[in-house]
């Protein structure tokens, strides 16, 4: 029992650098916290309001997890909390079953950040964290793509205040249609302008003569949201902008988030479910890549595991505290590192913050205009949309291309979640079908060298009675016949033929059904007075081989080296030279 | 136009094998055929009933699939027809839809032979032969061997003549629990006498002083089913055993099979669709890997697209001319292949024995009792049980053994389809798997040569500043972040790190996924002051990455050999040396 202690609080990243905190540390941390809430206060509103939920709930988003994750988690800068693409998958889910905003879709959302919750950890103590694999990269970018452009379309209900759909775009356009000439100018204008506010204050900022004149202006670009909520809550209150129409926020409870655990309702769990799974691989998609390129800079070690129950975790705490699901948050760590943060100590400050502003600043949020946060959103947002990638993809590899290209189709025109699924399953297609077509050449000596090249691509040296070749896969079931196949067609074109060689260099592994095609091949080529050899088989592989029906009824021999083979076959013929 | 002809005729093999026939051939064709049909008489009325069916249809399902196939197909003594496990899986099909032997059953029959020809035609005419790989041989066999117990507990239901059902083992436990006691003994001895007599009279005629004393009797031994079929009829008319209570095949309609389109009823097809599926995939894994074996030997091309046409209209024609799903039988093949076939006359010729049957033989087979063949399915099917290919699986590689035993149990507790489709899916997880945790060794040089070997399996040189990694797998997706893992945790453990060397020998193909990790990876460890090279990278590989961000951007080399990369890494830093 006496070392079961360290082993517990190993699981516990906290114990080592609270061990090792300072006041110097403590000043860092405060100094970056204060720069994240900056950004963290409106961010979780919008995304809040993203999820189709109070902006409260944003902000009740950001104290549970983010402690918890301070104490669990594997990187020291991580900012935990809500994130658009979760929010959009999270209203993705909810939309179709509940009245967006009805207290049965809220009770839903925390349901959903249990479940994910619940699936992550389960995940993580299984061990499981290599699942996270299963989702290529063009996937994920067009998944992230498809959905900004999703994310965008759907805000742009708010700055015309009318009640667009958008979970797909053939619904978005066919209630633009319905709806455009509808359009509040006043909230069209207002958001209009709060977009170029956005925009073009940042560009200012950042040229020559400001930033000469006033030193870095980085922070203040990074508060401009937090700044743009002020003045539009100042506008609204001192022009009375609500006589127009302007819609707000309205009145935010202040306090403590509850806690409560949401109702377990088996029926609703089930429904759920696949929209659950689908956020908790997302979640930790976003989180981990954040958290690896954090613990690689620190060359501090990650334990992808660890990390799937840290998240799981942070999502249960956002379960039982009134908030929804949450991940990583790539801006905000960003800035958390950029500021000077030395520990997950300023994430707890943050976490600290958010909870005073939670009870005593929400009054002041309630003349917010939600077009302010819609802007906020599709600014930030819209910087994703973008095709290029889809383009390098397409360059570098026609599969990874068409992955990505079936992943947007499948957002953007049925919804998120079966997009995503689609372009998974299209990937794992793709990858079957590149194994089932190995490349496999026939070779020859290179003149004057012990090398062997394509004879399709290179000048050089074959015997007419040899057959040397090469297969660039690892064999398998996939492409076992693929290779008979091509042997057969071979053999029935040469007629002088006695010897046939598979160089296996490439080759790090052979299953039974490529085993069994072996054999096959073997007893069939002998009955051809045909000799069956192999050069350059790898040591795991021959260990494998060792006791196979393969080896023990072979026609011709192993190799060491494909040149080793060609000449002491070459020689043992009279009739051929090389 | 006029090249148009030969291209098409190109399509036909028996215009190849037409134009170079003679007398010689013609002779060994029809003994070849005689000897052929004298097994599928019993067989084709055995495997009908096995279906479900009136045994005419097994008689029916000989005719035009053959020859169909002997002008189509590629093989020249591949015999098409009913064969065991496709029946089997015919009784699976319809038998929950339908009351077995009914006339909608039997329409469902032939409309299942149609739909199985019109997906194998597709398939092949889109080129999709390759997809036959998607099954492994440790999923065909132990589908088989499950099939085949399935199969020969199926038949005991003639045996004891109690209404027993076999759709999988807990269902016949079941039934036989419960009617066990009404078994018919006069059945069971007549069905049990003739397994005794299949069992025991070929062993006798294979011993050394019968053989010896008459010659071979490799002939006899194939035709003792139908020997047995007219004793046992012959039983029947002189004991009236009818009124013991043993059951027969009764009156048999005679003439030609009757040409008819079954009735179209998309509903019926959709509910086929995945039965017809699967049996189409079945057939042409059986009936490809016979023709690939003849061709072989006839050193003759295959096409396994043009195999699949073949087959595709092969069922067709069973589909319209009122038989059922039919495929090659690997029994009758090589049966007709010994007895000295020569070209695919030999299966007309069959064919039209066939119809010299059923036009004037019919009456014969009436009093044919249905225990009889029942024993002839029991005795030929029940050498395919062996558990034997289960533990050498197992022996070889436990992810082929896991696909084994689960592909078993999918077929003998559920039910013969949906245990296929299990043990697919399962080979394809294994897979996945085992792509996702490809071997990462760290290789050091072995001393005095410039072989670089794992430095956890062997004494080899390392220098503390270089980390040398090889990878025995493709990098893709997924197993990209197993790499990226490997390869942090590394670099948090060796502080004095300087450069890492990654060798690509085994690396056939880098994907998107696997390029942008490897990208990242190169920013990430230039920051920390660390070089990222490859060594030996393939042809086909470097012209990808040429035009990518990593060669571009690339902190270190890319080395023809690992031991050149070694060496000028070593040597360019002056504290250390190898």
């Amino acid at each position: 029992m006496s070392d079961l202690k360290p082993h517990i609080l190993q699981k516990f990243p906290a114990w080592q650098w609270l061990q090792h905190y300072s006041p110097v540390k403590f000043k860092s941390d405060v100094l970056a916290s204060l720069i994240v809430i900056a950004m963290l206060v409106p961010q979780g509103m919008a995304y809040s309001m993203l999820a189709g939920l109070p902006p409260i709930m944003g902000l009740y988003a950001s104290i549970l997890p983010m402690i918890v994750y301070a104490l669990i988690g594997g990187s020291s800068t991580l900012s935990i909390g809500p994130v658009a693409i979760i929010s959009m998958m999270t209203f993705a889910t909810l939309n179709p079953l509940f009245e967006v905003g009805s207290p049965v879709y809220i009770e839903a959302a925390t349901l959903l950040a249990l479940m994910v919750g619940l699936i992550s950890l389960l995940l993580g103590v299984l061990r499981f964290g290599f699942l996270i694999q299963l989702i290529s990269h063009p996937v994920i970018k067009s998944f992230i793509i498809a959905s900004a452009l999703l994310i965008a379309l759907g805000q742009f209900k708010f700055l015309v205040d009318v009640p667009l759909k958008a979970n797909n775009i053939p619904e978005f356009v066919l209630s633009l249609w319905e709806y455009l000439s509808l359009t509040h100018i006043a909230s069209l204008i207002f958001g209009v302008l709060a977009i170029l506010f956005l925009i073009y204050v940042p560009k200012i900022l950042a040229t020559q003569s400001i930033q000469s004149r006033f030193g870095s202006t980085a922070f203040l670009s990074k508060a401009l949201p937090l700044i743009l909520v002020v003045i539009s809550i100042a506008s609204v209150m001192l022009f009375d902008l609500q006589n127009v129409g302007i819609k707000t926020v309205g009145e935010i409870p202040s306090g403590f988030p509850p806690l409560s655990f949401p109702h377990w309702n088996w029926e609703l769990v089930q429904t759920l479910l696949p929209g659950a799974t689908m956020i908790a691989m997302i979640s930790f998609v976003e989180s981990l890549s954040i958290a690896q390129a954090t613990a690689l800079q620190q060359r501090s070690q990650l334990n992808s595991n660890q990390e799937l129950i840290a998240l799981g975790l942070a999502n249960l705490s956002a379960g039982v505290s009134s908030a929804f699901p949450v991940t990583g948050s790539l801006s905000r760590t960003v800035v958390n590192a950029d500021a000077g943060a030395k520990t997950p100590m300023a994430g707890v400050l943050s976490s600290l913050l958010i909870i005073i502003v939670s009870l005593y600043f929400t009054g002041f949020f309630q003349d917010l205009p939600l077009v302010i946060l819609a802007a906020t959103i599709i600014v930030s947002i819209w910087k994703l949309v973008d095709f290029k990638p889809f383009v390098d993809t397409w360059r570098y590899s026609k599969a990874d291309g068409i992955a990505m290209w079936v992943t947007f189709f499948g957002v953007v025109c049925i919804d998120i979640s079966t997009g995503l699924i689609i372009g998974i399953i299209s990937t794992f297609i793709l990858l079957l079908w590149r194994i089932s077509r190995p490349h496999i050449a026939v070779i020859g000596l290179v003149e004057g060298t012990q090398h062997f090249r394509n004879v399709q691509r290179h000048h050089v040296y074959t015997a007419p009675h040899i057959l040397s070749l090469r297969i660039d896969e690892n064999i398998s079931f996939l492409n076992a016949n693929t290779l008979k196949g091509f042997l057969i067609n071979e053999v029935s074109e040469n007629i002088d033929l006695e010897h046939v060689v598979i160089n296996c260099s490439s080759v790090s592994s052979i299953d039974l059904s490529a085993l069994e095609m072996l054999e096959d091949l073997n007893a069939e080529l002998s009955k051809l007075d045909i000799r069956l050899h192999f050069s350059e088989v790898k040591g795991p592989v021959m260990d494998k081989l060792q006791h196979s029906k393969l080896l023990t009824h072979l026609s011709g021999q192993i190799f060491l080296t494909h040149y080793q083979a060609i000449t002491e076959l070459a020689t043992a013929s009279s009739e051929y030279q090389i």
